[in-house]
């Protein structure tokens, strides 16, 4: 069968063996996969990843010198059982799941593994007791987008909102128009949001902001503080205090890009007592400096995946059509376009989430 | 009158003007003084705290071409009021108060200001209405470490324990052992408590401590596992999880060093879903790869003082002699042993807390 594989820094088209199911495995048919940011990130700081791993005793590092498949955003067809299977649903039911496989009762990643490979290939296996039917109405591509939506659910999940902060939402590329999307679902807000991208900017507001700032031009911060004033009646409802609380609403800020700089840049333009909600991952060194995030008292609450039960309110959440997240899809591409889309990629003035069509 | 004024990067003995306390603002004679690792810091790093002021609205930089005095750890002896005090304390009583003064109406701090002197000073100006009097069975000195025992008392508040995890404090200096102190009072434990110096961890384990790492000899994160083990019972009770939950209670890790490097070795050490409370304040620029924080969905709470409600329980939790503050202090001296003093603390294995007593 063919994949796009990750070898020697690249992603080049080759030919592999078929992957055989083993015990509670699926083999099935990657139908669409979104291309991550992740992925983007990966091509360049695979050895990042590595030499983190020895620091994860539950990740099993990645093997450069051997192939890797990438591809974590699939929506798949059921082909075929390996042993000790239920076959629940039938052969050709369309189905997602979260990016993990069970493998002799361990839980694996796919997609950063020698052994699991992803969806940038005409088949791949999952594991039965993950699947999740998808509904008829919904497209194949939409529900591939289940998995980088719940990024922005579990984002959410863990920023634990009270109702009465103001969100930022720095970078609007798919990691922040999902968290978005979830804030909107939510009924969060007013969500402000930040991009220098003008197509960005566009697709955020269809997603659910109310408000966005190109960071090239004004302040987002600023731009927070305009929109997180508290009225006179609620500042008159402030209980006493001898130090004053400020009359601002509590900033809730959602760091979606993933670059070094930014982490800092947000200690410098946040307000005191922001809570940083960290969804970009960024694999380099950073700089920062610890005193403002001290002085500020700021909690910086990193975030990475979602939990299986974050994923399907995901797909309910798309399967409802309450949000239009379908508006993040730019492109469709086959296995041989991949390693131009990671290059395309890089212009988010034409680019959000681009989708792989391996069977093209 | 005679202070230990902070000028050209030095500490240096010399006279200035007497203080003339303003509107609601008290003439105190300071009779003991903590002197705190944030200035010594902040003798080499005052051009940072002055730099980072831009991006703090509410602070008023220090001029570093003018004198400064530092000292916000006090205890002090009330010598005359200024206009519109409600004079509830007699002269000569002891009072402490949270390093705040109030000046026309706005709260600024006190010890790095050009306009507010710290207590390195024979007199010094207070609010009334920050001061709380010292009970006559609370030595002066005791009574100083209010202040940064508040600090203990404050960190752990933010950190919001439920009551289940295991903490875990990085460095045993004031700070340290305040963080010790304040999990003690409230029985949270075992307490692992870490530090090079041998001398500070027989203070932590006056101040509480239930286990301590020589760190240049064993993991701090290691001995943490071990003592943070679930029972077969416990795990038996763990709830059914398709991604079995690690059989280890919730780890908090309370850094209390303020050094470039120590965050991200927390990151590289720490467990999965760990939540590390920064105390300790890091003034220079620090390395740090988020991609870790990222991978171990680490939540990251910066704290910095206490509030005045934090500070009165400080001075209460003293004054019940429940915990034994006063093990830490390990140095008494007068203003003109100051400078030297800034040197000799950079001596872990001889010194905690230095007491400066200006009346000396």
């Amino acid at each position: 069968m063919r994949a796009a594989v990750f070898r020697n820094g690249q992603i080049v088209v080759d030919t592999m063996p078929e992957p055989i199911p083993g015990p509670g495995q699926v083999l099935v048919k990657p139908l669409a996969c979104g291309v991550c940011g992740t992925d983007l990130h990966a091509r360049l700081h695979a050895g990042k990843m590595v030499e983190m791993s020895q620091f994860l005793p539950w990740r099993k590092p990645m093997d450069l010198t051997r192939d890797v498949v990438f591809g974590h955003e699939y929506c798949c067809e059921i082909l075929d059982y390996g042993p000790d299977c239920a076959r629940t649903l039938l052969q050709g039911t369309r189905v997602v799941s979260v990016p993990r496989i069970i493998v002799d009762g361990r839980v694996e990643g796919i997609g950063y593994s020698n052994d699991n490979i992803g969806a940038y290939a005409e088949r791949m296996l999952l594991s039965e007791q993950l699947l999740i039917p998808v509904p008829d109405h919904v497209t194949s591509e939409l529900a591939a987008l289940a998995e980088p939506l719940s990024i922005g659910i579990h984002a959410l999940a863990k920023a634990r909102l009270a109702g009465d902060e103001v969100p930022l939402v720095i970078g609007c590329g798919p990691i922040g128009l999902a968290v978005v999307a979830a804030l909107k679902n939510k009924g969060f807000g007013p969500i402000i949001a930040a991009d220098y991208s003008a197509k960005r900017r566009e697709l955020a507001v269809r997603l659910g902001a109310d408000i966005v700032v190109d960071a090239a031009v004004n302040s987002p911060f600023q731009t927070w503080e305009e929109h997180a004033k508290l009225s006179p009646a609620e500042i008159a409802r402030l209980p006493f205090s001898l130090i004053p609380p400020a009359p601002i609403k509590p900033c809730v800020i959602f760091e979606c890009v993933g670059v070094p700089g930014v982490i800092q840049s947000i200690f410098e333009s946040a307000p005191q007592n922001a809570r940083v909600v960290i969804v970009g991952v960024c694999m380099e060194t950073d700089q920062q400096k610890p005193m403002f995030a001290s002085y500020k008292e700021l909690t910086v609450q990193y975030v990475l995946a979602c939990t299986p039960d974050e994923f399907a309110q995901s797909l309910a959440l798309i399967s409802s059509g309450k949000v239009d997240v379908g508006a993040m899809i730019t492109g469709r591409i086959g296995l041989g376009e991949v390693a131009a889309a990671f290059d395309e990629l890089a212009s988010p003035n034409r680019h959000a989430k681009v989708v792989v069509e391996p069977w093209r």
